[in-house]
């Protein structure tokens, strides 16, 4: 399977589960995860997603506008970053967003 | 040495060495570097530098807004994250920016 079109899965499965259950995320991070957050670092999937759902908004939608990625180090790692609009219930207008630095390992590793 | 100063201090000469003398860049760049560019994978040294010298622009200027760094992998690795302004010469406006993705491995390895 294409690096790419699995970077892609990915991210439209982590923003689905994002928006419908963000509870659901703690799947996606591992213990040695890390998550920056307007500066702030946050280890570990516990964490993560207590972060993530402390966020000052219940409801939301992303929608994705870009995703590249790229192989990273030699075991088989990936880079993917993203870009996209962030639409909050009851705003007028969208954010845009630009997220992550997920670094694939095990999902590409298994392949 | 704080590894969120190196990366600052790196992303600074980075982009001073951008909006100064570009070829200067591929001291930067491995040959196993890569640059996603706009969804176009370019690699190595010569080529990423080749690449940022074709841009449609000769002068600009890159002003940094922020800069995110996390450790990334078992070898001393670093991912940074950084965003900005990038004011091109004659143009009224600045355009957003939102770059990479850096793997300082060697250099914090170096430390």
């Amino acid at each position: 399977m294409d690096p790419d079109q699995v970077a892609k899965a990915f991210v439209e499965h982590y923003y689905t589960t994002f928006d419908a259950n963000r509870t659901g995320l703690a799947n996606l991070y591992q213990e040695g995860s890390m998550l920056t957050f307007e500066g702030q670092k946050i280890q570990g999937s516990q964490s993560i997603v207590a972060k993530l759902t402390s966020l000052p908004f219940a409801q939301c939608q992303h929608s994705i506008t870009t995703v590249d990625c790229q192989p990273s180090g030699p075991a088989g790692g990936m880079l993917v970053f993203v870009s996209g609009n962030l639409q909050l219930a009851g705003e007028q207008h969208a954010l845009k967003f630009v997220d992550f630095v997920v670094k694939l390992t095990a999902l590409i590793a298994s392949l």
